[in-house]
């Protein structure tokens, strides 16, 4: 039934097609020189106060996952916007969609959840709405999340040179692959939990360590290869990512082997990308290591002046990483 | 198939029930004095500088009517959130929740009227996302907004004397009777259009003639009535309404008369509530007269020392208004 004048999945997923979607119904129409420059939070000044302000749409399935549910991932994935541009979360707000036949003893475990992680940041949620939608199935809540954080440091993506290193918190797309485990009633042991955290905790102590950031982004939907090209497209320069250096767990290794899914492109919830001055890279991992959230990080690779993200695969070879249609895995954040 | 654990239609209506869901499940997990205060916007101070920060989420249904759609509706509902508390708006977040099957022309019309509703406002959007989500009908789009603005009197429920007057912009319960008109295919003559509209204008205007405003709401969801008997709540105080000075369209009487409903509890969204200094109310109204989107303002009643709301009826008798459980007609906002 899907036409050109039709929404599909795919819209909605951080690739191409959500880009083009972008680009052709909003992009103009909304166009101004805070929203043109696509970071993960708008940066406004207030009186000579930088601020930064964020929004996402969470319409996570299933809303319970091991490791979270959609409480924990609205809060997270709002502090890791504002984390990304340097900010310490503040304020927030919460406008709740739920859908009819909904049980309200579930709703109340994902407020739950959503407090402690607003708490766990000394933030606040100062505003909310809730709305009721009806439904045949009843199972659905969608949650969108605004938030304002308070700038500490100068960061974004014009400030990324050649020569920057690039350090991954942690090991990649375990939000994805916990996701997927839930879904398809795979059972591991140990168990597999997303990743998905706050982390404003980790890029205030790269912060107060003195490492010179250039920039910061999450690697939600499209994950980390999705995140790189999009970054390296964006500022015009190369990347140069050594693969055998990628943290990945055994286990969401083995499933994406099973499900014939590349652990580059799928979701983290709880990982954030550091692009900081060349040769920091190194004191960077060690500093983070100190956190229980970032114990795995590592240098991954640089900024260069050529174009496109290459890949320096484990088994020698060269890949050009590209941006990919849609997800693998839909409705994961 | 509803028991005490089902979220059900009227826990999103603004009424009692959205009330007791919010007591129950929400306020204690999250208090602050911030949310605790209950206004139309959070206030917030950013270096002594005052800011208002607000969210809501548009589920309308259908989400094209006369006079308007989601997409105007969104920033409507939000700028007079905003202006209820005498701020200018400035930033706008938005988080698209769209149906795989939604029409792409249609997600570009409702884009084109929230950016224009948007410029108009002299604001921008500044943050955004899209989600898709999966659905069988394929007619629905949600959108929530979040908006700060720059506050620029000092107003609020707290404000409130015995012997305020109220001032309402103009006639009440447009916003439902042009959506109900629609789902009942109803013709009428001259066509019934919603009130839908974005408000600074005239409350900037009642700030620039220094009519002294102790406090405002836009009454959404529950109409006048429920908004009044809120206030009233919150401040302990009483207030006189005078039923023959509420302004409403013989059309919308018609259509309340045919379908049974109290047009005091259906929803507006484009008109305001003020409370202001006694003896100012008079004066005020005249003021909004030379706005055409207050032109039928007119002073309504007062604030007194008793309990409770009582509307002094057209028939001359003295009736107690009260909240009621849910929205008479659902998914208006």
């Amino acid at each position: 039934m899907a036409n050109n004048d039709t929404i599909i999945l795919a819209h909605g997923e951080g690739g191409l097609a959500t880009r083009r979607l972008i680009q052709n119904v909003f992009a103009q129409k909304l166009s101004n020189p805070i929203l043109d420059k696509m970071e993960d939070s708008a940066i406004i000044e207030i009186d000579g106060k930088k601020l930064a302000f964020t929004t996402d749409g969470f319409i996570i399935e299933p809303v319970f996952f091991p490791g979270g549910n959609i409480g924990k991932l609205a809060v997270a994935g709002t502090v890791n916007d504002l984390a990304a541009m340097g900010a310490k979360p503040k304020y927030f707000s919460a406008s709740f969609i739920i859908e009819e036949g909904f049980k309200i003893s579930d709703l109340d475990r994902i407020a739950d959840s959503f407090a402690r992680n607003i708490h766990s940041q000394n933030a606040e949620l100062i505003t909310a709405d809730t709305k009721v939608v009806p439904r045949g199935t009843g199972g659905e809540i969608y949650i969108a999340v605004s938030g304002i954080g308070e700038i500490l440091i100068d960061v974004g993506l014009d400030k990324i040179e050649p020569g920057d290193d690039i350090v991954i918190s942690g090991d990649i797309a375990r939000h994805s692959a916990a996701i997927l485990a839930t879904r398809e009633n795979i059972e591991t042991t140990p168990s597999l939990l997303s990743d998905c955290a706050p982390l404003w905790e980790i890029v205030k102590l790269a912060i107060d360590k003195n490492i010179e950031i250039h920039a910061m982004r999450d690697p939600t939907r499209g994950g980390l290869a999705t995140i790189l090209v999009e970054i390296s497209e964006q500022i015009n320069l190369g990347m140069t990512i050594d693969e055998s250096k990628i943290p990945i767990e055994p286990q969401v290794k083995s499933l994406c082997d099973i499900y014939g899914f590349d652990p580059l492109y799928l979701a983290n919830e709880g990982k954030m990308i550091f692009i900081v001055k060349n040769n920091e890279g190194e004191k960077l991992a060690e500093v983070l290591h100190s956190h229980p959230l970032s114990e795995n990080a590592v240098l991954i690779g640089s900024v260069s002046e050529s174009k496109g993200v290459v890949l320096q695969t484990i088994t020698g070879g060269r890949r050009k990483l590209i941006m990919l249609e849609g997800e693998q895995l839909p409705r994961i954040c």
